[in-house]
């Protein structure tokens, strides 16, 4: 580390610079695929290269690469803010590199920790019930949304087989769960030796009921969920919802489980969305968290979570529901939140529900090397049991410093320019005939679609606004991304607007909107023309 | 990011003051328990708070809770070594962070990490079918080998259960995999209906065999195998090894796979292991990969893969077997690699068995928003396809940054040095009478245990070696890791001395040694002292 200051300051520099011009540049890469395979050598070099020339050639070959979710004028997917505190944050993260497994790794990692999602469950207004210092819930900070809902869902499986088993054996013998074998066992042969472990559910259990265990998402939940059930290999039913709001009910969850328990399956996990991908659909997360004895209530707010830091949010958020059902909820400060990539908070109502799906080392001379006096008395948190890895990155530091250098405030005041360019944006999209909402906006995210006229059907309306998005892609100042809204009663194509970078300015805003309409009126001339010639 | 030019290097000076400055503090911090929860307020700032406050908190309440891993007296665990040109890596890949799902996320973030996987290819010394260049086989980086064994083990699931699906097909009426319904189903009901996806193995079939498959790993296996089991809710036997080397050998599979076999259970996971954790025992990779037709081999090498850049050490760690039999390969360039936490390598034979697993969006419209004209037209890879997570972090830079910065060269020097020095403790500890050896040196590990006399029993020794480590805890110079070695012979529990900090000189180790004997000197002279009393 014994670096000039010339080098020493030279990627900080270089990264200062890029912000002071990131205007300047279109928002997309324009580069093709294999642009970068092309000019890189295909070996390492033997000897070490100056610094400076890899900085350079991060300018030269990597830049160009890039796409960037930091422009103001960034209205794809979702906003994936980062700050300046942020970054500083990870630097520091690095300099102190540790794999954070146990508490003693570095105590200040688990503490940290501790304290910001502590602190976080306050700005969001969530439950004290999920705050780690009163003992019972607790928060933990992962890469993405999509661990956090495949957590949960191993957690839910563990905690609606521990049940399985209570049932069966208090129906047997009342024996409870002692002497259960634990499904890791270890032996030279097939029979289960008792090897103790946190999920104590006897095998007979497990193999008679895991097939039958189902996971219910609706059509508009994320990939999270689906994808949690193709790593689980378990069952998992997208329930169908109606446009134009595109929420989950509770008559379409209660029909699906009525007839499922029928058919001899236990539904075991539920995932409920505060502001879906598609277009922000709200969930009734009290009506899908009624009670159902053996079903765990996850609720995917990875992108809209954030907004909880509003109060004037937090009923049509439906916070309250989120509190008094969610069994875990989870939200991405990386996304709206000012923190960059990654840095995906995860609450649970009871941390047990981690820690008996997840610990490892109980009664296991095999792992030794992981156990320490501090993690064996109980004393401190050793994270690796709340979560799928065993190492982690310090992410709590970004973290501290964005909630330290911004204050609440500063965080609302950010969310609040979004949810008002959105609501200007909407005024604006209502003024034009040829354009048409297609649900309701919700904080930053708008979505619309061009109209021919109003009866049109989606078919022909899908195709032309496939088109239009076509072309507003081959333009690199345009950053948007398309979806398709399935209800029950329409299948339809259309466009995203969703706000959020931290540099946004209404005119950005007002600028590519109208790129849309000067697209959009081009595209309907064409097509009018097409009409008349046919 | 218009800060000023005094901040914008605060954090870097303050970087390098740490390491100009590690020799100065003990390795290990010597917080209590609570010690930050009591120091920081329980909620965040209303108002921003400016950034050298900030800095100097973590200087005054962070640090202190640091255990420094990059410590030169750093002898615990594995080495978890970062570079000055990793940290910087880091630093870029923060300040263009976006969640690269796909490579239109950012078209540099996909194509830099295909080019220094295979360049890994290259630097290890790995069969070229494992470069993503090939189109067959690939690499990608996680975030840890936890995460590679599990993304293996629902790979080998997957392809296990369509070979099962394709063996009953032929039975039944020779039709193959068209028709079969994939097991996330858009449905209000609990009939499957066909919905395509990647894994399209009948529910029929995954419902009977998915509870019959077993994996297998042995008692020095790494957690990874295990909790990949727990997470997956899968059958895994921990299978028996012998002392003096602690490897897991091909008869003792054999046997339990037959056994197995004849119970009606499906034998589909193998992890072997390149260097254990325990004692850096190398399992007999080929014995492991011996054909049974559904068993996927994973190689963990987490630890000891990097040392394929030596030449010299591919024999002795078995290259040639992993080459003929892996379907995947991981080692962690964030342990000993000179690449900051996190940054683990996972190579498959065959991305289909990744893709086949894991890829959510064929035939789903309710995903569109994740489908791109690139990754439609199958010119580029999108990893969210290869992994479990949708979002990534850009860590294929830190990489790039320290292959180039040292060089293949610069890399073996680093890893040549803790060799060397680990056979020279080797030497000092033979010399020592009252220690012994337990397992064969390996690179930069050495496992030994104090010895009252020959003939001593393990209860007993385990008893005085657990004292000895409570002793050498308490010293806040002396960071080494206790584990247990248990075999069929024995079960014994002994030190680790793990070399590889990039700053440990051959007096870093001769010190802490030093330390080490004369702890145990003392202890055994009370031992003495007891039994004479007795």
């Amino acid at each position: 580390m014994d670096i000039e200051e010339q080098v020493r300051y030279a990627a900080i520099d270089q990264i200062c610079d890029y912000y002071q011009t990131l205007n300047q540049r279109p928002v997309k890469s324009e580069v093709k695929p294999g642009y970068l395979l092309e000019q890189l050598p295909t070996s390492p070099p033997a000897k070490g290269q100056p610094f400076n020339e890899i900085a350079a050639d991060f300018q030269a070959r990597i830049m160009p690469g890039i796409t960037h979710w930091q422009h103001q004028k960034w209205f794809g997917y979702f906003p994936s803010v980062v700050t300046f505190e942020s970054i500083l944050g990870d630097l520091y993260s690095s300099s102190v590199t540790n794999p954070g497994f146990n508490w003693s790794c570095s105590p200040a990692c688990t503490e940290l920790e501790q304290v910001v999602t502590d602190w976080m469950v306050e700005v969001l207004g969530l439950d004290p019930v999920f705050r780690t210092s009163g003992g019972k819930g607790g928060g933990i900070i992962g890469n993405s949304a999509s661990e956090s809902c495949l957590t949960a869902a191993i957690a839910a499986r563990e905690r609606a087989l521990r049940y399985l088993a209570s049932q069966e054996s208090k129906t047997l013998n009342g024996l409870g769960h002692d002497g259960a074998a634990g499904h890791v066992t270890q032996s030279g042969t097939a029979t289960p030796q008792t090897a103790g472990g946190p999920t104590a559910v006897p095998l007979s259990v497990r193999e008679k009921h895991t097939k039958n265990l189902v996971m219910y998402v609706s059509t508009q939940t994320h990939s999270v969920g689906s994808k949690a059930a193709l790593i689980l290999g378990m069952q998992c039913r997208a329930l169908p919802v109606h446009a134009p709001d595109y929420s989950f009910r509770g008559d379409v969850l209660r029909k699906a489980i009525e007839e499922d328990v029928k058919n001899g399956y236990i539904p075991f996990f539920v995932v409920g969305t505060v502001g879906s991908t598609s277009s922000g659909a709200v969930d009734h997360i009290a009506e899908l968290g009624e009670d159902y004895p053996t079903a765990f209530l996850h609720v995917d707010a990875a992108w809209a979570g954030v907004a909880y830091a509003l109060p004037e949010q937090r009923k049509p958020l439906r916070l309250d529901e989120v509190n008094k059902y969610a069994d875990s909820f989870c939200t991405n400060m990386h996304k709206w939140g000012l923190v960059g990539f990654d840095c995906s908070l995860f609450f649970v109502r009871d941390r047990r529900d981690l820690t008996e799906a997840l610990d490892i080392t109980p009664g296991a001379n095999i792992q030794a090397y992981l156990r320490t006096k501090e993690g064996d008395s109980g004393a401190v948190i050793d994270y690796r049991n709340w979560q799928l890895a065993l190492g982690r990155r310090f992410r709590s530091i970004k973290l501290w410093f964005v909630l330290r250098g911004y204050g609440v405030e500063g965080l609302q005041a950010h969310l609040r320019n979004g949810i008002e360019y959105c609501e200007q944006l909407t005024t604006l999209v209502k003024r034009n005939a040829s354009f048409e909402i297609v649900a309701p906006p919700i904080l930053g995210l708008l979505d619309f679609r061009l109209i021919t006229d109003p009866k049109a059907e989606d078919p022909e309306l899908n195709a032309l606004n496939a088109e239009l998005m076509d072309r507003l892609n081959s333009r690199p100042e345009v950053m948007l991304t398309q979806t398709v809204l399935k209800s029950v009663e329409s299948e339809v194509y259309c466009i995203r607007f969703a706000i959020g970078a931290q540099k946004t300015t209404w005119e950005d805003v007002e600028e590519i909107w109208h790129v849309v309409e000067q697209e959009g009126a081009k595209l309907l001339g064409e097509w009018k023309q097409k009409q008349v010639a046919n």
